[in-house]
């Protein structure tokens, strides 16, 4: 993988953005392998990604920082530079179900998710042996309905001792602390087992079962304090018919919701996701 | 097409259901050339759907009926046989929007869709001209605020006087009278624009345009007193992004809309579709 | 649909392209309402549309292009500007089937596709009514074993007489001459009823049938000199499986066909299609 | 998984083929969770599957043969039966790629393939750690330009010494020799990396990127000697841009690869797939 910067911007719309960016990454002799730029006309907000091969500029990342904040606070940007050689640190969390977590280790140790994984956090036992197996150390922190609170607390003293960028819930299936998505605000990612907003809350597969619906999905999502109401990242479905019970429908779902929350933490780990109020722009 | 008898059947499961239907048909001498079967574990409820070869009968349809009538009763069956020649007449109601009925109209004119269209109704003129080339009468009911009842009335008037087997909501977009859809029960096909239960009601692009879903749908689904809520017949989806507006997802939308309809309608019409509750078999 | 300018560049990569274009485009106080990039790693080749609003330029049409000119020249760009408001005259030649010229017309009558069609031209009678109903000229031009030459040129003369910008083989199903293919080039779109390079020639759906694939498909190219070989605009696939008889093929590949080609001519009329070599970056 | 028996037949259509084996079914005291008919217009062969509950019959597997035997002759039936709880014995061969055969052996692992697997043969070593975690045996069986010939060998020695009654090539990448093709006829299952019969050979993603098509697949099949030719079991597609590389499509590709064979396991193992000739009826 190319060693380059990522330099994203998201601003009022206006003329010349693009010009005095692009102009100012000139500049510095920056080539860029990717770049990428969304105007929305219903907010008039603008967005930019810009991928810039590292060895091309000039600058290095704190230079780069430093003489492009001008131009920042001139057009009143939120910007992020980002080294893609900087692997960011992301703590999983799951539960019982395993296809979520084995999905993402192996990718993770296919080269295909560009990232370290310094712990996986879980609530049951079964799953400490494929996690160890990959190198990766494992925790056990039960939750019951008396220790909610330390569990919670728990969860959140390992998560920043391990210095999380990001936090992966791979069918964690419980719920986050208001405080825990404040400090992971837009980059706690969820993987949720329906296409939302159908079927909101506790067993999907059930709801969607009983409605009878022809088709299936899941939706990865930021993780705000509003449950299953955070900006969506990615959803896709699949179809079903009467000839499926609930368990084919657990199970058919399942290869949706690892295929998604894979390609949702993949754009999320290369910079491709820029939130905006409660929508996202994906520059995949 | 090939001149068939199709049977229909439905009932508690037991042993000996498909070997006591299958006897009879093959002692009328029947060739099948389609047969399909369903045994539903949740409802216990068992689903049949045979095609028959007419001319290898020995029997013709009342005659078929009559003698087929002891096993039904001896199983508790709800059942249908229908001869596929005799075409179901399909009243379709529309309102501004072409693109379904448009889509209908030119799949009936080139013989993809088995059945009489002897009218439309509309409560806009627009579509006229267009439904007239075809050959097919058009009446105008205009829906007001103030006339919402004549106007209902007039249309199951004119659904009746046209001796309609099969009534289809092509975005008619006004509300149907409970009378009517009981008396339509099961035969009255209705699309709405989304991925249903998400977006019930008005307006589902602007709050799917609002909630920044990845994928937009469209439901065909049997129209009950309940809005939106009605068995489920056909559903898909289309990707969308950032780059889409509300207009954008309305155009696409329009694409999934007419094509989910004209498979839901198509399956109506070939007794593929057997409800029980709530929700639908589709021996497609 | 707002008025813009549409400058479409391809080039050498190199430092400083987008800089340099976006810069010029500032300067002119251009507004952009879409912009997009691709460096092509593979062949080292840089590609990009801008769409600017039309009222926010100092400069019209011609002053821009010459305004322009000197940077393209620097860079080694082949390069377009197009105003969004001068609609493209597209002439469709068609055959017997009707599927997909239906479904163009209808688009284009409810305003989907942005040009004129001035001009339908097909070697069977049978859809005249439907294309006048338009209000759209049809021509009939017969072909037959003896008469080739002469229909081929009189379909060359027509459209030129018609001055079509671009031409459109809705299931045209007969050779288009070299010299037409080179006259109309980047201009010609042609949709194949099957997903190449699969099922390369005639009956791609029989061919399909006898392989027992899973999938069939439709893919709308660039016609070139090399029967089925252009560059790839548009591709998609349905699922089929063995309940499908040949015939079930080709109806079923009708839908896809109509909106693979439709996709197809909308991205050609945005100028979202570029085309390198045998292949195609398509900014949709 | 409820314990049943899966009689799958193939035969000469003709009148009562389902009654007779419906009331043989039935006089057993079978109940029927499942049954597929199909009749095949082209070739007037039909095909049949039933699932039946093991605790409803009154015989046991053999005696079912025995009395089931007349009937096969006197219809000319291919047929078999199968205990869904003599779980089959599938040796996997893999290569240096680990996506299949990971995933593979999670479902195994997760219980949702329905079989055994005694053995995993690579011709490298790297995975055998993650095989030997499962549990399963693995053996390296190197293969270069010499020693062809005699590492085949092995490989059928081996896959006979552990009583494969399926073999899985998961991306193997070794020429497989007739004889072995012939011993595991209908029973070796190969996942192609395209979408057959694109692409044929070695290669495609490489092809695939040089023909520029906007979708890539992966095709899952029986092996026959003709290479790339057999019966497809199950394909499916994945959308590419001109923003995607060869190696994106070939990180791309893996996850429709993964998921095309497991479905096609997964219908095997479940007796749904029934082969003629060249073609497959999938009763999924």
């Amino acid at each position: 993988m190319e060693h380059t910067y990522r330099l994203t911007i998201s601003c009022p719309d206006r003329v010349g953005i693009v010009a005095k960016v692009s102009q100012f990454i000139a500049e510095q002799g920056g080539w860029l392998t990717e770049a990428n730029y969304h105007a929305d006309a219903e907010t008039t907000w603008f967005f930019m990604r810009n991928e810039i091969k590292a060895e091309s500029l000039k600058l290095g990342l704190d230079a780069f920082r430093e003489a492009f904040a001008p131009i920042a606070d001139e057009y009143g940007m939120e910007w992020n530079l980002v080294d893609s050689q900087q692997k960011r640190r992301v703590v999983i969390l799951a539960s019982h179900a395993s296809h979520c977590i084995a999905d993402l280790l192996h990718r993770w140790h296919s080269d295909e998710l560009d990232c370290d994984i310094p712990l996986v956090i879980s609530n049951h036992e079964n799953l400490r042996s494929m996690v160890e197996w990959h190198g990766i150390p494992f925790e056990y922190v039960p939750v019951d309905k008396n220790n909610k609170a330390p569990a919670q607390a728990r969860v959140m003293e390992l998560t920043s001792q391990y210095r999380a960028d990001c936090v992966v819930l791979a069918r964690y299936m419980q719920i986050v602390p208001p405080e825990f998505c404040q400090a992971y605000a837009g980059r706690m990612i969820n993987i949720h087992h329906s296409f939302l907003p159908s079927f909101i809350g506790a067993n999907p597969y059930q709801k969607a079962f009983e409605r009878g619906v022809k088709l299936i999905g899941a939706t990865s999502h930021y993780v705000t304090e509003q449950l299953d109401e955070g900006p969506i990242i990615e959803q896709d479905v699949i179809r079903v018919s009467h000839r499926h019970s609930k368990e084919d429908m657990v199970r058919l779902g399942k290869d949706v919701e690892k295929a998604v929350l894979a390609r949702a933490l993949r754009n999320h780990l290369e910079d491709r996701v820029l939130v905006k109020g409660n929508k996202t722009v994906v520059f995949d």
